[in-house]
C-alpha cells in the first residue's frame, strides 16, 4: 500500500485565498516536476512556479519538496500552495491523479506517519482531536496527548508489566523444578501499583470526556422557576420558549456555551412536579434522566416562593443552587451557598458563570492528565480487569501460566493504545474519522 | 498604511487538515520569531517549529519567510502552515495581533501587491476572479486576465493615445503660430483604429460576462410543450413542477448546469398563449422578458401537435428548436434545423447538450480575448465615447485644446482599468469583494 503515491486537498473545503494540495509517496517529486515550471526542487525550499497540465496553464503556485524521512508522513512529499478556487484545487488534484497518484483516504497521511514511526497511535489520534479543537480546553487535551501525555506513562507501565510477565513465563520453562523467578510479594505490590495508575487514568475520563464534548449541565427546578429564561439569559438569545404558564417547557433543550475556554452543554428541562398530563409527565421523566447524565446541576429556585428542597438524587453531582427572580424579591432568604440572580435584569449572571468555571478550572492545570479518548478508556478498563484477575490469581496461588495469561491480556490492551499492537480493522476504524488531506 | 503589519487566515473558513496564516509587513519576521522555536528564519525555507504564546504551546507549524520584494505582497512575509483547527487558527492570529499586527482587510495582501507594483489593477481583479472560478471557462477568463490579457493591448493603446495627446498639447504652447505638430489625417486614422480595438473589446463583453456568470438560456414554447420536463431532464432532477395541465408553470425557474466546462443558466418559463387568467398573463410577460435577457433560446415544440411559428422576437438570439415528445410521435415532421428529443425517455438530450456547447466552444479558443469585468466594460464605454467625441472634433476642425480634452478623458478612463489612474474609493471598492487573507 505504501508503494502508492497519494494526493488530497488538505485545507478546509470551499473557496478561499489559498489552498494546499499534498502529495506523498515515492512518485511525489517526479510527478510534481512534470507539472511545474522549475527544473529541480531543492529540499524544503518554497519554489514559486507555474503549474500546468500539458500546454494549459492552471495556476501560479508555491511548491515545497520534503524529502523522506523529514516530512509529515515520513515519505517523500510535495506540498502545493495554490489559489483557493474550486476549479484550481480540482485541476491540480486531477493532474496528479492522471500522473499515477491516487486519492488519499481520510487520515492516510497521518496513518503513513504512524506506520513510518513518526508518531505513535495515541499521538495520531490526538492529531484528529487537535484539528477538531475549538476551545482552549479541547486544545489543551489534544496537545497533551499529541506531545506524549499519558502515552509515556502507559509505555512505562507496559515495560514493567512486560518484565514481570517475562519472569513468570521463564518459570514455565523450569516448571519441573518448582522455582520462582518472580518474587510473589514484589509481583503483588507492582500489580497493585499498576492498577492504581490505570484507575487514576480511568477515573480522569469522565472529566476529560466532558471537556472534549462539553460538560453537561442540567437546569432543573419547580415549574415556572424560570429555567428557560435562565437558559436564554446565559445564551443571550431567545432559544427556549418562555411564558408565565407553568409547564411551558416539555422537551429538553440543549445548547452549548463556552466560558473561559470550557464548553458547557446546558440542558433546559421540564419543571419538576407531579402531573396527570401525560406529555408533561414524560417531560418530567426526561428531566430526571438529564440530571442523571449531567456532571453539574443548576437547581433553579423562584425567590418569590418559599424554598423547597429538590425532590432529586443529587448525591454524586456538583450542584449550584440558583435563586432566580431576585429583582422581584430582593430580600428573599436564599439557602447558602447559592447564587442570587435575575434572568430578566441580568444581575448575578456573571457570578453564576464564574461559579461554573471555578468548579473546573482548578482541575485543569497544565500538569494534570485527562483521558479523553473513548477507545483508550475502553482499553484501560480491559487492562484493569486483566490486572485484577492476575492479582486474584496470585492471591489464590494459581499456577504461573494462568497468571501469565492475564498479564499478557493486560499487555495486549495497553499495546492497542499506543499502537504496539494494531490490526487493519483497528487502524481503519481510527483513521476513517480523520478529515481528508490529513 | 503600509507601515502596518497585517495578518489573516488565508485558507477557506472552517476545519481541515491544514490552515495557512499569512503575515505581511515590516514586523513580519520579528513577530514570527517571537513565537517560533527556531532562532532564525532562512529565506524561503520551510522550517518545522513549535508555535507558542509565552510558555503555552499552540501548535507544530511549518513557517516560511519570504523576504521583500520576493513575496506575494512585495513586502516581508511569513506564512505559517498549522493544523486546521478553529482554535489553533485563532490562537495564532491573536498572538500576532497582540504582538502589534492588525487584522488584514479583505484583499489587502493583493492591494499591497498592486501598490508595490507586483501586478496591475486588472491583474489584481483577475486574482479575485481566479479564486471564484469553478468551471474551466471561468478559469480560462481569469487566467487570461491574470497573465496580462487585454491589459497589454490597452496599455499599448494608451501609449499611442498619449503620444497623440502630447503632440496636440504641444501645439497649444505655440498657439500664436498656427502650427500643426499632429498630422490631422494620421490622427483621424489612429483614432478610428483605436475606436475599432476598443469596440472589439466592448463587443466581447456580452460573451465574457455570460461565461463568467453563466450563459442565460430561456426555455420557451406553447403551454404543455414540455418545457419543465425538459428542464428536469437536463438537470436530472425533479426541480420544476410538472403536470399534464397546460399552464402549470407560472414563475420563471432558474437552474445552472455546466456542460463541457461552460455554465448555462436555464430559465424555464410559462407557456406562451393569450390568457384571461391574470396570474398566467403575468407569467407570459415574464417569459417574454426572459427571452429578451437570454443569449440562447430553446424553443420547445410538442411533436404531437402541428408546428407553430413562435410569436416572439428572436432576431438577435441564438435559437435551438427542440421537438419534444418524439417518443409519442416518432414520424413527426420537425422543422430543420432542430433537435428531436423526448424528456421522458432521454432520447436526444445528449444531442441538445452538444448543440448548446457547439454554439460557444468555437468562440472559446485560448487565443480569443473576452472582456468579463463589468468595471472595465463601463470604463471602455467611456473611452469609446471620448474617442468618438475627439473624432467628431477633428472632423469639424475644433481647436486643438478642445480635442486634447477628449483625448485626456479617454486616457483617464483607460488608466483606471490597469490602475495608472486610481483613487482610494476605487481601490476599496475593488478589493472589498476579495476574500479575507488574499
Amino acid at each position: 500500500m505504501r508503494s502508492e503515491t497519494i494526493v488530497a486537498v488538505s485545507t478546509p473545503r470551499g473557496v478561499g485565498g489559498v489552498a494546499v494540495v499534498r502529495l506523498s509517496g515515492p512518485l511525489a517529486k517526479e510527478l510534481a516536476l512534470q507539472h511545474l515550471s522549475v527544473s529541480t526542487l531543492l529540499p524544503r525550499h518554497s519554489h514559486y512556479a507555474r503549474f500546468s497540465v500539458g500546454n494549459s496553464f492552471v495556476d501560479e503556485v508555491l511548491a515545497v519538496w520534503f524529502p523522506s524521512p523529514h516530512s509529515y508522513s515520513g515519505e517523500d512529499m510535495v506540498e502545493f500552495s495554490c489559489h483557493g478556487s474550486l476549479f484550481v484545487q480540482q485541476a491540480i488534484v486531477h493532474a496528479l491523479l492522471d500522473g499515477g497518484a491516487r486519492l488519499a483516504e481520510p487520515g492516510e497521511f497521518t496513518l503513513r506517519a504512524f506506520l513510518n514511526g513518526k508518531l505513535n497511535l495515541s499521538q495520531a489520534e490526538a492529531v484528529a482531536d487537535l484539528i477538531d479543537s475549538a476551545t482552549p480546553a479541547q486544545h489543551r487535551l489534544a496537545v497533551s496527548q499529541l506531545r506524549g501525555g499519558y502515552a509515556h506513562k502507559l509505555e512505562e507501565l507496559r515495560q514493567r508489566l512486560l518484565d514481570l510477565a517475562s519472569l513468570l513465563e521463564l518459570e514455565l520453562d523450569f516448571s519441573q523444578e518448582d522455582v520462582e523467578f518472580a518474587d510473589r510479594t514484589l509481583l503483588r505490590q507492582t500489580l497493585a501499583e499498576l492498577d492504581g495508575e490505570v484507575s487514576l487514568l480511568v477515573g480522569s475520563f469522565s472529566l476529560g470526556n466532558a471537556l472534549k464534548h462539553g460538560i453537561p449541565v442540567a437546569i432543573v427546578g419547580r415549574p415556572n422557576a424560570g429555567k428557560s429564561s435562565l437558559l436564554n439569559a446565559l445564551l443571550n438569545d431567545d432559544r427556549a420558549l418562555v411564558s408565565d404558564i407553568p409547564g411551558t417547557t416539555r422537551d429538553t433543550i440543549e445548547e452549548s456555551l463556552t466560558l473561559s475556554g470550557i464548553t458547557f452543554r446546558f440542558i433546559d428541562t421540564a419543571g419538576l412536579r407531579h402531573s396527570d398530563d401525560v406529555v408533561e409527565s414524560m417531560g418530567v421523566e426526561r428531566s430526571r434522566k438529564a440530571v442523571a447524565e449531567a456532571d453539574v446541576v443548576l437547581y433553579v429556585h423562584d425567590a418569590t416562593t418559599p424554598w423547597q428542597t429538590p425532590d432529586l438524587d443529587l448525591s454524586d453531582k456538583q450542584v449550584i443552587y440558583v435563586c432566580n427572580k431576585i429583582d422581584l424579591a430582593p430580600a428573599a432568604s436564599v439557602p447558602s451557598p447559592s447564587v442570587g440572580l435575575s434572568s430578566k435584569t441580568g444581575i448575578g449572571l456573571d457570578k453564576l458563570k464564574s461559579s461554573l468555571v471555578d468548579l473546573f478550572s482548578s482541575r485543569l492545570s497544565d500538569h494534570s492528565v485527562h483521558l479523553s479518548n473513548e477507545r483508550h478508556y475502553q482499553a484501560l478498563l480491559q487492562v484493569r480487569k486483566a490486572l485484577e484477575a492476575a492479582s486474584q490469581g496470585l492471591a489464590v496461588d494459581l499456577p504461573s501460566d494462568l497468571v501469565a495469561v492475564d498479564l499478557r491480556d493486560a499487555l495486549y490492551h495497553l499495546g492497542t493504545i499506543t499502537g504496539q499492537v494494531s490490526s487493519d480493522d483497528l487502524l481503519s476504524n481510527i483513521f476513517s474519522r480523520f478529515c481528508i488531506g490529513k
